[in-house]
């Protein structure tokens, strides 16, 4: 959706290495925004973008073969609907690609309709360039298992490759709505993604399997933000859940693994609230 | 869906005119049928559908060029649906595509789902084939306007091709179902396209465009078969209708036109009903 920052970048690097040519694609897609939703003020920095983009290489073994991205795929709305896309859903008429069973949890209950404006436009994204591979970051975990899915269920021949989250030094998660942030908010905001590394790490140690445990280390960790006078902080979910299949967890089978995944609402410069997401996989 | 008759190889055929190489699919899509339709049932003849094909050929300009079936594509249900595909829709978890304002009237309002299954189907077939065309036939007619709006709207390359209804000498509509029914039905059905066409000549000799009086001239030459005491046809519906929305119309304006259609129950000879359906294009 453009705005690139850090964690774009690297799906970027990860394609130049890996594919023969890399499509760039920039598309802040409505339909995947409620009316009450930021779309309108969402970040567009496209100049910007384009610098980014130009400043990326990738050297192949070849120290003569330089590769760069070799085209920035940047349709107009009427383009990726071409028969236009009111913003109320109700109004919504045409094609819509939706994944039942996995999108209407987690980040799709908060955001109903979310996930089939994502699956749609990725969709379109993958049959437009017919791509061997597509990135995606890990940050935004529900999307890499639900389309996953729909391309598996679709039969489209690309990869999905997921990315790691790239993050600050501080820990948080890089999305391009922390610049809706005050510098205090942000360094603030470094605890959404201790929490959930204190909650690996006592995984991993195995001193809990259990979810209920898990999710307590994370709340605890996040408690002076989220209770109390001064607390700023208000909690959407914390949850464990299934790396495919996305159901809710009672305990983490090491094998199976789980999804540990937040979204928190945070104070932002505005005046109003920010909404962050942050995961971390547990094998 | 197999159970080959002269209508499929009229869209076979025009594909061999018009095409380098024709593949044929042949599969019976489970997602749109209803758990209480006939999925189990419905006809397979599977090794006389490829006798069928084998038979049919184009002659190009050059007189040694004979173009046949390049292929048959024949998956598995497991191949089009890697993750199961159970048929109470209630149970049925992954990838769907649904064209909303489109899928929901005429044969969507009687057959809910149906359209998401074939929209679902249609996409996979699609992607597996990247065809530059394909063939749909004009029976299934709100088929051919739900399958142009998804490709338009999820950006598939492929040209849809809609051919004209291949029809018995007594006009009934060649269709895989007429093999459910019993001669003298069979006969006495063709009534339904005689009731079609009666409408037709009246629009065109322009005696009305009125939409209500259009459906009663269906309903006037149906009624010995739908009314009265041995009366054992059921009307589901005659409806007029926008060629491209679908919206229901009061009047037909020439240049715009409409489609005139009717699904109608009739007695099959295992002592049920076969649901019939047929349609004329206004212009």
């Amino acid at each position: 959706m453009g705005a690139l920052h850090a964690g774009h970048c690297s799906l970027v690097q990860k394609s130049l290495e890996r594919d023969d040519a890399t499509i760039v694609s920039i598309f802040v897609n409505p339909s995947q925004f409620a009316p009450t939703e930021d779309f309108d003020v969402y970040p567009r920095t496209f100049d910007s973008d384009l610098e980014i983009l130009d400043s990326l290489e990738s050297r192949s073994e070849q120290a003569h073969d330089w590769k760069k991205v070799a085209a920035v795929f940047a349709p107009k709305v009427s383009e990726m609907y071409p028969n236009g896309i009111p913003l109320d859903v109700s109004k919504q008429v045409g094609a819509f690609v939706s994944v039942q069973g996995l999108g209407d949890k987690l980040e799709g209950a908060t955001r109903p309709q979310f996930f089939r404006g994502v699956a749609t436009v990725v969709t379109k994204l993958l049959n437009v360039c017919s791509p061997t591979s597509a990135y995606f970051g890990q940050k935004d975990i529900q999307q890499t298992v639900v389309v996953k899915r729909l391309v598996q269920d679709l039969l489209i021949n690309t990869e999905i490759v997921v990315v790691p989250t790239v993050r600050e030094q501080s820990g948080l998660a890089l999305s391009s709505r922390n610049s809706y942030l005050a510098n205090d908010v942000k360094n603030d905001s470094a605890v959404i993604s201790q929490s959930l590394q204190k909650a690996e790490i006592a995984y991993y140690e195995q001193k809990t399997r259990d979810a209920s445990e898990i999710r307590q280390i994370v709340l605890d960790k996040l408690l002076p933000y989220t209770n109390g006078d001064l607390a700023a902080y208000r909690l959407d979910y914390i949850s464990v859940n299934h790396p495919q299949t996305l159901e809710q967890l009672n305990e983490v089978v090491p094998g199976v693994g789980a999804v540990l995944s937040i979204a928190i609402y945070v104070p932002n410069a505005g005046g109003s609230e920010t909404r962050l997401i942050d995961n971390v996989v547990l094998k």
